[in-house]
């Protein structure tokens, strides 16, 4: 066995990833209804103003506000009420001076009127009501284009797609929007002492159950990508390099975990022409990276905390997604020693603002993932954060 | 017109539309791959412990602990290595005192080895390896059961499954999963003055772009749901009444929007025996609830706050869900104010540690929604905060 002569420093690793992957091009065309969670492929103005006119904000009575301005609770100004009309209908009358017209919200302020007063603060009796405070110009009124400016861009490309931006869509007109055809991750698992099928005798024996491929799946479609399963494959050098042959050829991007180190039967990473191979994170130091091709661990931990630092963002960077980490400042409930020279990926279980790690050694410990629901990273040049200290953490 | 006679507070109307609802018994069986954002049905006991055997948490050599504590740099213990084996192999032999056996991560620890020392930390040649520093008992050994231990509950009933979720229960031999059924969410949109078909015209004389189908659509999936959408009906007395009663029959919630007020034009109400209608919320007041049925306003903005304060809320006890809302502390950029007697919903955009609100006029406003990422609340007894403030806010 060979051992890693140099680790290189997780950002540099980073940087030659990310330099090395460039955005898909392609666009698809889906309907509203389709959109959730899909990435924008491009800019979206708008084509109108919105709302098109000024219009009533509450239910009440389209005025002329300098009609009211005399009034008070012990003299109302009194006003004729000459049309009603509810949101979706038009009132064809020019509100003259001690006049008013009674509309829904949302309606359209007819000509003339430049106020309206909710239908609370006034008596009606008949066709008259009486206004016992004054109304100042434009109250209870949006205005044409307060929403949104013809031409404005009102959402960025790379934006992920959420229920209101689909509504804003369709209030604008739009049926369907561009997004990013999601890149196909080839995901390969290489392992001889993996198995598929519960065995309790092949377990007590040292076989142990394979679980990268669904955690992978998972991930992989958490972050705006596809999956694409090619199985668990033997650790044959052959069988090995077709797989990864194949993936490369069909997919955006392919991780393969299992024989990342230099084990004898530790075959991905002589298939690759790799920009990086060990990089100085804790857990999942092995990991290699080249040709879109990712060499990762067979412990799901390492496979987890890789996953993280590096898979995540190559797959924003294919989609040109921005925005896709949620960050919050936690404050640590206890010491959190690091060692020195490495970059230490730690799961931590979040809550109302205070993050306590979970760990456990051993990097194969799938229940420490499952306790946690974030991470913080320890960069290479600290010993580590003391109970008390503030730091970010990343949700997951 | 009636209005309100009196707005039930926030919280009072939360608790009556929680005590009416259940949470629905039914579970259905998902495969792993498909288990991905769904409602875990309930708690997961390990059938196994995890690791079944004590093994090595390193690529190594297995050995007495006690052999090495005399070993120092100047004068080495030499081991004589008799095995070899890898990951999922066995070894049959015992180390004896003065042996080694060399193994890979995961490998289990071969009879009589009570430590292993890593690769990198030997001098090897031939078949010999010395040591040059003492090995503590149990170092690099991840004992059996040090992860999951059998019978232990490991995932609790109400969590939503995640990728690490999926490759613990894949690592303790489960191949498939119980998951709540989504509940079914009927989606009727009323009012005459929406239109589905962008028409300048049509809009110039009042028409609204309908766009609340798509947006509640979105969130219901969001939270857990399925939604039906029951389409865009007229505001006619019997053609809302039966829309009503069919999606009541179909559905495990049914939302309608539009109506919510007492508009000579808003029947909903009239159909549904409602526990509350009308309530201290800010945008959004009008909202009823009873029989299953949330009455919601028009107004887009309005619809977004009656989700998040109520109906996602709903959904979460109709599939047991615990832990749905991203909560964050965050620092306020500016003063908020807010009119007492009214339980604000707030949109803010949050970043790094603060947050500023989002507030434009007019609850027909989507533009705020779509610029915002989450929501602080201002109880009915609050005018409101200062700038510097640190509150919580909620992320969507």
């Amino acid at each position: 066995m060979r051992e890693f002569k140099r680790l290189t420093p997780y950002r540099d690793a980073f940087r030659m990833m990310m330099d090395d992957l460039r955005e898909i091009p392609n666009a698809e065309e889906v309907s509203l209804t389709e959109a959730l969670g899909r990435v924008l492929a491009e800019d979206v103005t708008s084509p109108t103003d919105s709302p098109p006119f000024d219009r009533s904000a509450v239910d009440g009575y389209a005025l002329r506000a300098e009609d009211t301005f005399p009034a008070r609770e012990y003299s109302p100004v009194e006003l004729r009420v000459v049309d009603e009309i509810t949101a979706g209908e038009e009132s064809g009358i020019t509100v003259e001076s001690g006049t008013a017209v009674k509309l829904m919200t949302g309606a359209k302020l007819p000509e003339g009127a430049n106020a309206v007063i909710m239908q609370e603060m006034v008596e009606r009796e008949g066709d008259v009501i009486r206004v016992l405070r004054p109304v100042a110009p434009g109250q209870n009124v949006a205005f044409a284009g307060e929403d949104v400016n013809k031409g404005e861009v009102v959402l960025k490309k790379g934006q992920i797609l959420r229920p209101q931006d689909l509504a804003l869509l369709k209030s604008l007109g739009f049926k369907t929007v561009n997004v990013k055809r999601k890149p196909r991750v080839g995901i390969i698992i290489t392992g001889d002492e993996l198995i598929e099928e519960f065995d309790e005798d092949a377990l007590m024996s040292g076989k142990i159950m394979e679980s990268n491929s669904v955690m992978l799946m998972g991930l992989v479609r958490q972050y705006f990508g596809e999956p694409v399963f090619y199985g668990v494959v033997p650790d044959e050098e052959d069988v090995i390099r077709s797989a990864i042959e194949r993936a490369k050829r069909e997919c955006d991007l392919v991780l393969v975990t299992g024989g990342s180190a230099f084990g004898d039967k530790d075959f991905a990473h002589r298939f690759v022409r790799l920009l990086f191979h060990g990089t100085t994170i804790k857990p999942g130091r092995p990991i290699g990276y080249g040709e879109k091709v990712f060499i990762m661990s067979g412990y799901p931990a390492a496979v987890f905390a890789q996953f993280h630092l590096y898979v995540k963002h190559a797959l924003a960077k294919l989609v040109g997604v921005r925005d896709y980490e949620v960050k919050v400042y936690a404050q640590l409930t206890e010491r959190i020693p690091s060692q020195l020279g490495r970059y230490e990926f730690v799961k931590v279980y979040y809550e109302n603002g205070k993050a306590k790690a979970i760990r456990k050694k051993g990097s194969g410990i799938i229940s420490s993932l499952v306790k946690s629901n974030g991470y913080i990273v320890i960069p290479e040049d600290s010993e580590g954060y003391l109970k008390g200290d503030v730091v970010i953490a990343i949700l997951y």
